[in-house]
């Protein structure tokens, strides 16, 4: 099969274009009418970087190239608009195994009112997925950046952490010892989805950009390090109470397990995709209801999701960690080209 | 060195971003603010499938990248905004690399009046380039679709053909047989260029378009696969005139020396770039001037572009090529999976 008879195969299976978009897939550049102002972010997903084959469907790996690439939109406080998919397929990944990739990315989309507007078909060493997205928003003030938390703002984290970095310690537990996933429990299945199928925060982080956070940033590289980047951007410290950190279920005894410490998943494992936001106390009440109601807007029956206070911002620079036996800790940035 | 710091000297080197971008680099996402309408368009460059690191230096492959990718935005009639690029690197690939590389892009994004707005870097098995483009335009019927062309439209082409595929000729068979660029006579570092350097036709697609173009493409998979496009797109046959093709000079004696046909690299060769156009024939003359002040509205002393007619827009379907022997081939899309 050759690309353009795959992409007009891709195209026949694509929803209708969201109301902004003028011109959708298929000529030299897709045509959209934005209107007030858009947040643009670019994420690659690397088979062997980023994912493994062996753990995650084509549909597994489709969707979560849109959603991780849809959480960076969620921590700006944006409306999903339209993206734009590079994919490069290796020669063991047939025509079916690419169509159920963007059928996978294709259900995130729909999930999210994200237009597939365009994309390039190539072929590649390896599974490569590069997604651009476009967010919306009516005002630049509407957005929120990594910039603005400042000292006396509550450091506020949507959901639970630690799942993703567990999932993906069961996956390699499992893998290394041909056991179906063994030592998460009944949690199992929950830790797998929250490393394999992410759901980007998005109407939580509309619901935190409205309610007036000062500064955002989604979960990807580990709470240690995206704290780091919202700390350095705004110029001011960091402290997070590690014994108010939500840890989701499960965690606990996966580290047990594998032994390590569940703290140490929570605070330097990545990918949970959560949202952490600085807001003023006297926001955090309005903003915890709007987070919890975000599901209902949502509409889909899913989970509503906490808004936890871990911390706040102090004067200062970088970030600080109070463990539970009262001693700081002084957490250094994530820094790996992943 | 890690991602963080690569990038942080990255965004040390970037020009300062263009007056709709709001935020540039370093954020979740890239804010701008449009404005009128957009045209986006996504192209991916792997190493191996499009280039050779043994032909091109790190700097003419960031360059080609995202002057590649620019190609689309000239055939909508676009003026350039914001680029967004993947950066996948191999373990061969140092700093220095790295930053050649962006070097070599940021010197066509300045050239160009394009944003490098953001990005995100990644290990990769080979090395890969994934660029989106944002081009703006005040209205939607200023920019030009595939779709319009229509019986009775001349069909136009800036610059000349078949330069790209001679390059490539010229650069297998030194890599063979290990000798400096056989075959291209005076001509060999012009042809060389046009395959290592392409440069985006921008002025000249505005130009076509501001005169009344119905459709156009950039050629990237070579003329004949590129017209058929706009027959398809247009519902409408187009019938070239081999005779009229403008063949770049040189291109005739790589073709002898490696046993081809020039007509056959100029029709079939691709990555020259070049616009194809269909344009009401009363609109012609205007259209040819536009393009050949196009040179002069870059202002950088570069080459002024002839338009040549090379055929013309007919009733049917596909594309008709009339050989000077008056023999009427009916030629068939490249489709390949490149």
């Amino acid at each position: 099969m050759g690309e353009f008879e795959l992409l007009a195969r891709v195209r026949e299976r694509l929803p209708q274009p969201g109301a902004l978009v003028l011109l959708g897939s298929g000529d030299d550049a897709a045509i959209s009418r934005p209107g007030g102002v858009t947040a643009t972010s670019v994420d690659a997903l690397i088979d062997g970087v980023h994912f493994s084959r062996e753990w995650s469907s084509p549909a597994q790996i489709g969707a979560k190239a849109l959603a991780v690439a849809l959480s960076d939109l969620a921590a700006m406080g944006a409306e999903p608009g339209e993206a734009y998919v590079v994919l490069g397929v290796p020669t063991d990944l047939d025509e079916d195994g690419c169509l159920e990739l963007l059928d996978g990315m294709t259900r995130v989309a729909e999930e999210t009112g994200t237009t597939l507007a365009g994309g390039d078909v190539t072929r590649a060493p390896a599974l490569t997925l590069a997604v651009t997205v476009v967010g919306h928003a009516e005002r630049p003030e509407d957005l929120v950046t990594r910039g603005g938390a400042r000292p006396g703002d509550a450091l506020v984290l949507t959901g639970e952490l630690g799942g993703a970095a567990a999932g993906l310690l069961l996956l390699e537990r499992s893998s290394a010892s041909d056991i179906d996933h063994p030592g998460g429990g009944s949690n199992s299945d929950a830790l797998l989805a929250r490393q394999l199928e992410p759901r980007p925060r998005l109407e939580e982080g509309r619901a935190l950009a409205g309610a007036g956070a000062t500064a955002m940033i989604d979960l990807s590289d580990g709470l240690g390090g995206d704290a780091g980047h919202i700390a350095e951007a705004s110029g001011a410290a960091l402290r997070i109470e590690a014994s108010a950190l939500p840890i989701a279920p499960g965690v606990t005894e996966v580290a047990e397990v594998a032994g390590r410490d569940p703290l140490e998943l929570a605070v330097s494992g990545g990918e949970d995709y959560e949202l952490l936001a600085a807001i003023s106390p006297d926001r955090l009440a309005a903003a915890t209801a709007a987070v919890a109601a975000s599901a209902d807007a949502r509409g889909d029956g899913g989970e509503r999701l906490a808004l936890t206070q871990i911390g706040e911002v102090v004067a200062g620079e970088g970030i600080e960690i109070r463990l539970p036996d009262g001693a700081l800790l002084k957490a250094t940035g994530f820094d790996q080209l992943d």
